[in-house]
């Protein structure tokens, strides 16, 4: 009998070592270790009134819809649910009439590609868009880590632009393009997430978004457009999405159903409405591109979450937005808890004292924290384990080394009540280490 | 206002071109304008007697098990089926106990990695194993193009190895190994089907399996052993798979619940119980590392779906192959139908005449026929419009250019009664195109 074969981690695929999977592993660790601890760390979301017989419910609305509004005969409904279907997706129409009632929004059905949640219409987008040596992908730094993941996988040059205050800036993004293109390389687009990104909190000014779209036209790139967070306005109002202001199709639009229906469900989708010339002068939308890659990767989204999704769009007339008021409003409470408990534990003359700062986001899940000491990983076993508090160190998510004295905080995931609590002993936790004070 | 952005598709990834992707175009396209014709094209499971009101009893049959017999609070029930979850899935221990059950197959729960279909477990096997440029992968051809469309998507070398009869030649394997090494390459891996592969019908023998297993100790490689149909025993008994026989854990088994219950789900998983050494000799498991990658390209597999296949599986009492015993009838019936048919047309001397062939394989989906015409895909147009069957070129499963003058059968998705009348206007077609006759 031979011994049990093992193998060498260092022969596996380099993205198995890459240090950003190593440090969501330690953040994913610690918070298993520290169950009790508050946890400011993960982007997941209020599971609201959910039951988990509304699965059942939505699932009904769906096959209703479709034998009733559409119809359909009994064989054709077992069919969709039940078999292999259209590599684009079933719920593509409803999915259209949704962001053009909520977003201003205006694509054909054709142009939607439902995925496996929005990571899979990452993979999709950037396995079709980057082919040479030479391309290269621009990302607003700091960056979620899915888009720089997939990139990794795909082996994908990526450059970061640092953003500002108010996100990432136009011509910070045109002065990346012309220093990859004098560096031999081709930008082929720029990933950004407009509305209270991931993880910064920060949002682009409607003059900055379309001075961006300017910018796409002038050096000749898509702008990936990932918006997940952007119903959850705290201040002011929304402001329109780059792809609603699209006039080029230079935007190609990612989406996602977990943060405004049911995460659980795994269904995002990516708008890709630009045309595409093959041979002979043939047409094709590029969502038809990204259905050739789709098939290689996943086949079809499940047809059961899809029923799910589409259940759940039809009872709320696809109007998302609408139907997300309740969220909405839970999450502008936790932001200002979270905003009010900052500014009653570091005043602004203390604060000035011991050189901490914060941002303001005007809405999302996500604000920045600033502090006078290093915000690493040892830091953050410390706060879990002496003052039962989690966050997120902000260099986790900086390509270039910044962050290093940066925590992310989400108000996502906890009660105001709960927030008061942590933020008091993340208070004690800054305070003492901003100090020199021992635990 | 700019004019519409488009792009050109020879600037896209070189899997848009690849003429694998266009023959599959080409075939469901064909598919959609003859939908009339009795198709043995598509290898889609039968729909037996589903019903979509049965997706609503496997989720309650879950979230039963979970309350019921595993003690679950209701929060916790809620929070596993509406929020992201355990990468690797949250039905691993489920499908460790069926493989036992139905395969004989023991291995920790924490091997088994459950994903968005079959197609996942592929691309995530791939993209790690597959790290240096001289990495090669091998498959036994004629190949499902599944596999060879990841390998296209991520840039990996694929080498054939033709099979025979019996499917793969383990000393084929080792021959193709050694012509890999002296061209500087270094093969990770080889895929097969054992059981009633797709395309060809064939299936490895039990001395065969055995001696596969000893080449993959003698060259250092893993098998990756994909076995949707293995249930579908046509006549004698069903083998054991690679991965039961595998002693020295040098098989990955890809498994698929799309035709033993339900495709509309989505659900696979991955079972790799290799160890992988690490710095420092920190010891992990292959499914752990494959958990990283997943995280980039899909996060979770549908909770949802998840929990359909987790109900459907309480209810058989995690017996699969048991609860498969009417799909398994329905099949052998069809493949049984789908030969006498061939015979009845088709006796002796008169094929010996025409020059017609076919295989008689002892399960699954898929027969091949061989005829002395080429069965290409203006064949397949005129049989389709003029003979009103369809059927798949095998020359769309090769890599290195042969079945030129072969035909895939699928008797999966048709009644005996359809099959019988689909078979004689396969019949005409044949005999007119191999006799010269006008249609």
């Amino acid at each position: 009998m031979p011994s049990p074969h093992a193998l060498a981690l260092d022969e596996l695929h380099g993205s198995l070592s890459d240090p950003v999977l190593d440090a969501m592993n330690f953040l994913n660790e610690v918070v298993g270790r520290f169950p009790q601890a508050i946890s400011f760390a993960p982007g997941r979301p209020t599971e609201g009134d959910f039951e988990p017989e509304d699965l059942a419910r939505h699932l009904h609305t769906y096959t209703s819809h479709l034998e009733e509004t559409l119809g359909w005969s009994r064989d054709q409904v077992r069919t969709q649910l039940f078999q292999y279907g259209r590599t684009n997706g079933i719920i593509h129409e409803l999915i259209a009439r949704t962001v053009a009632n909520d977003e201003g929004i205006e694509v054909p059905p054709e142009a939607v590609v439902v995925t496996t949640g929005c990571q899979e219409a990452m993979l999709l987008i950037l396995r079709a868009l980057f082919a040479a040596p030479e391309d290269t992908l621009l990302v607003s730094s700091p960056c979620y880590v899915g888009i720089t993941g997939v990139a990794r996988l795909l082996g994908i040059r990526v450059r970061p632009v640092p953003e500002g205050p108010a996100g990432p800036d136009p011509e910070a993004v045109s002065a990346a393009v012309r220093a990859a293109r004098e560096a031999g390389e081709r930008v082929r687009a720029f990933y950004v997430v407009p509305d209270f990104a991931n993880p910064s909190g920060t949002s682009m000014s409607l003059p900055d978004r379309e001075r961006l779209l300017r910018v796409a036209e002038e050096e000749d790139l898509l702008v990936l457009e990932d918006d997940p967070y952007g119903f959850f306005v705290r201040t002011g109002s929304a402001r329109p999405t780059l792809k609603a202001l699209d006039t080029g199709r230079r935007v190609v639009h990612l989406g996602s159903f977990a943060k405004t229906a049911l995460p659980g469900a795994r269904v995002g989708y990516v708008i890709a409405d630009q045309e595409v010339i093959g041979p002979g002068g043939r047409r094709s939308l590029l969502a038809d591109e990204l259905s050739k890659i789709k098939s290689m990767t996943t086949v079809n989204t499940s047809a059961v979450s899809q029923a799910v999704i589409g259940g759940l769009l039809i009872e709320s007339d696809c109007r998302l937005r609408e139907a997300n008021a309740g969220a909405i409003a839970y999450y502008r409470t936790n932001m200002d808890t979270l905003l009010d408990e900052l500014e009653r534990h570091f005043p602004a003359e203390r604060r000035a004292e011991l050189g901490i700062s914060w941002n303001r986001p005007d809405g999302g899940f996500f604000a920045v924290v600033t502090v006078p000491f290093a915000a690493d990983h040892k830091a953050l076993e410390l706060s879990a384990r002496t003052y039962g508090v989690l966050w997120t160190p902000m260099s986790d998510f900086h390509l270039d080394g910044g962050g290093t004295h940066q925590l992310r905080l989400s108000c996502s995931a906890q009660s105001p009540e709960s927030i008061t609590e942590g933020m008091a002993r993340l208070a004690a936790f800054i305070t003492a280490q901003s100090t020199g004070t021992a635990a």
